[in-house]
């Protein structure tokens, strides 16, 4: 609980600007992107420098006082969202690209700084950062970090976690942890940055990193095609990664479900073909050739034509209909609008088992409300859909129903319940979907070594009971 | 210690062939490629199984026995020696790949394997799986992954480290902790393999990998470049990332330290060029476009020559004088032969410092021993160099000496005592010149909460002391 004399610590460390209570307190700290209804926090902490986010968790650590960390607030599964209680710890005020070195094409950038200005950054520098997520002007990178963000172009450049070479992170009881590496090759001792990457603020808060640039890619090229089945989409996949000469950057695939939705929804998308029973694929390649690029983009086509992996294909003339094929892909922001409210799936599976899994879960959906829609897409590249649920005429969705019919499909394939989003409270429940007792036993017991006062977004990412003490005589170890 | 007890459970748990002692435990056994003197374990244990393996830890746990685990045994820094007393537990009996999947470009593989085998195997499945190195016959899958190996394809594919997909290790206490994930997007809690990855042997034994397999290149171009100096090396290195368009795999560099030592000691290498002042580079570029790739390469070198940054090449016209241009950089296996024992490092740097740390460290040695041969080379695309040195006429040569003289300069450029080979016994005691107290400490205590009876491969990677208990008030966390 929060008392005077931690307020107190806290204002002295952090100044009457770092400290917000009560209506002070802007109403976007109470939630995230994932919908789930706002809790105030006890306060809301702004710190300006590593040193005051130190000071700050120094101060709660003494306490006992359970604190979230936020970054741009654009979760999808409330990590970031406050529970009751809790301060909430924003790195909003700690900003700023620190250095681009052109030399080692590496970035070093502080935790608040929004993603789409470490791009910018990196391409006024001549140079490229590879991450990019449909949220890019308020998510900031040390989220990204934070939740190992995936995003559009996964397959070709990895997930967040590649791109970090080095990471300064602040422990549970303010101890600065600084291993800003901009080395590629560095293999003294344990890779200690790996902990925080993913792990959604429960072992320490981000506070700097050092991250990888690419060279700029100076073509590109944008393509919807159509497939007759899910079987020729993997022939097209795998054409393309052989084809492309390793310039294949994007492969999502839109299924009949949610394609054939927007297309009579959202006409002013003017997609590129009607509604029809295919597959369609958006494949964007990018170079360093533009010409030659082109060539081979062109020369694939006709072969994937060839092998029946396509039946037509559109690649966009200008970079305005470039943006317009990309707009029916992200079509998905204007769900809300559209469908009123829904509910959301994020999994991950071997990419030869997509076809059976998007049959099986729409299947399952329709079985159970006739009427549904389950509308199904996703970074088939990456083996990661996302499939949208909404029953008309239902003000509240049956969430917990909706979950407990797709996540036991999840599990029955092996696969995972979050590829990207990563759990935070909303898929808690699910863990063990895709993660065994031993696995979750052994998250518990690093999070009570460096957390053993679970201060640190406590119920977030694992149960508390798994946080609380062993769970099975093993990983007891003594 | 061992008693009789302790042998008779591991008897009965793996057999009379998994418990060999005495005269029966190869000499191999008894250390590892770092020229230390060869300790015999007090058992060598050889399980089949990962049951075998989490039983034979659960005994040792029980009994608070030290274990050695051992690979191929190619290690350059002892970490694969046993300690006085410990047992040795081999995984050479735990091999074969169990399979490949070629929809999601996966192999999956027992520890033991050696890793030309998993080459090969990728190889026969049409892919390709990237790590190499020069013990490729020799070592093991398992402990290319404990000691994250490097070399000669960091460049474009990444340490063992970016190759690992799912990983099923045993704790020191036995528990058998399965995250044999096969998906590219997996964020369903802390990313547990990053802790066994790296962490030679020391919080786990790793006994099955799952691993990303890539397209295999179809054509490959191999040269060697002269560049006037070290400005010029690094202007070529970035013109060939640039003018490659992603094909570039290998930038070697020889100093003319090595280069002309090389030369002069062993002609029947047929190196390509003369003795002379320059640096060598050696080039690979690997693609899927045979025609193309020549023509891009021959392009570069045209470029780079108008430019400056080099004043001579010469392009393989074979595989045979490929080979022969990777014999002169591999050269090293030679050195015992030439110049008898040796002092080496493998150190890493932001590339751009290399200029710099090559001359200060060879400056140094001179300084000291005026006779001394200084030999640069390395993966320059990488930062990472390394450096032989001898002291002619002197049969033990004063390896803690010349240490204290390059790990200060490693420490004073920011640099890592280990770019790829790890830690081992061999660098214990300048691992602070790369890790602060602060990683060490932690290190420390995920090693004695994973490893509470410090029985797996004790007195490696972390000094002893820093596994023993809290360094400092701060990561004492309570």
């Amino acid at each position: 609980m929060m008392t005077d004399a931690l307020l107190r610590e806290l204002r002295t460390a952090l100044g009457e600007q770092g400290v917000l209570t009560g209506n002070d307190i802007p109403a976007r700290h109470g939630t995230d992107w994932s919908g789930l209804p706002p809790v105030v926090p006890v306060a809301l902490l702004r710190p300006t420098s590593t040193e005051e986010v130190s000071a700050a968790l120094r101060i709660c650590h003494a306490h006992g006082q359970s604190v979230t960390p936020q970054g741009g607030l654009t979760g999808l599964v409330g990590g970031a969202r406050p529970s009751d209680g809790d301060i909430a710890l924003s790195l909003e005020k700690l900003t700023g690209v620190e250095a681009v070195d052109l030399q080692t094409s590496t970035l070093t950038v502080r935790a608040g700084t929004p993603l789409e200005t470490v791009q910018k950054a990196a391409e006024e520098a001549g140079l490229f950062f590879a991450l990019d997520i449909g949220s890019r002007g308020s998510c900031t990178i040390g989220g990204n970090l934070a939740t190992n963000a995936g995003g559009n172009r996964v397959l070709r450049y990895g997930m967040a976690r590649d791109l970090v070479l080095g990471l300064e992170a602040v422990l549970p009881d303010g101890t600065v942890l600084s291993s800003m590496n901009r080395m590629v090759k560095n293999n003294t001792g344990t890779d200690l940055k790996q902990l925080f990457i993913g792990s959604e603020g429960t072992l320490g808060v981000i506070t700097r990193a050092v991250v990888r640039l690419h060279p700029r890619p100076t073509s590109g090229v944008n393509a919807i095609c159509r497939s007759p089945d899910f079987a020729a989409v993997l022939g097209l996949l795998n054409l393309a990664r052989e084809a492309l000469g390793g310039g294949l950057s994007s492969f999502e695939t839109m299924w009949p479900s949610f394609y054939n939705f927007v297309v009579e929804r959202l006409p002013e998308l003017r997609p590129p073909f009607p509604a029809g029973p295919e597959l369609n694929v958006l494949i964007e390649a990018a170079g360093f050739e533009p010409d030659r690029d082109h060539e081979r983009f062109e020369q694939f086509l006709v072969t994937a034509f060839e092998r029946g992996f396509l039946t037509d294909a559109v690649v966009a003339k200008s970079e305005q209909e470039s943006r317009r094929f990309w707009a029916v892909r992200h079509a998905g922001s204007e769900y809300q609008r559209v469908l009123g409210s829904i509910t959301s799936f994020d999994i991950s599976f071997s990419n030869d088992q997509l076809g059976d899994v998007v049959e099986e879960c729409e299947a399952a959906v329709k079985a159970n409300w006739p009427t549904a829609y389950a509308l199904s897409y996703g970074h088939v590249g990456d083996g990661n859909i996302h499939l949208i649920v909404n029953i008309p005429g239902v003000e509240v969705q049956p969430r917990n129903e909706i979950a407990d019919l797709i996540y036991p499909i999840t599990g029955k394939y092996g696969g995972s319940i979050s590829g990207e989003h990563g759990i935070g409270t909303r898929k808690l429940n699910y863990l063990s979907y895709s993660r065994d007792d031993r696995e979750i036993a052994l998250m518990g017991l690093l999070k009570r070594t460096i957390d053993p006062r679970n201060i640190l977004n406590p119920g977030k990412m694992l149960p508390l009971d798994a946080v609380a003490g062993p769970t099975g005589e093993k990983l007891a170890l003594d």
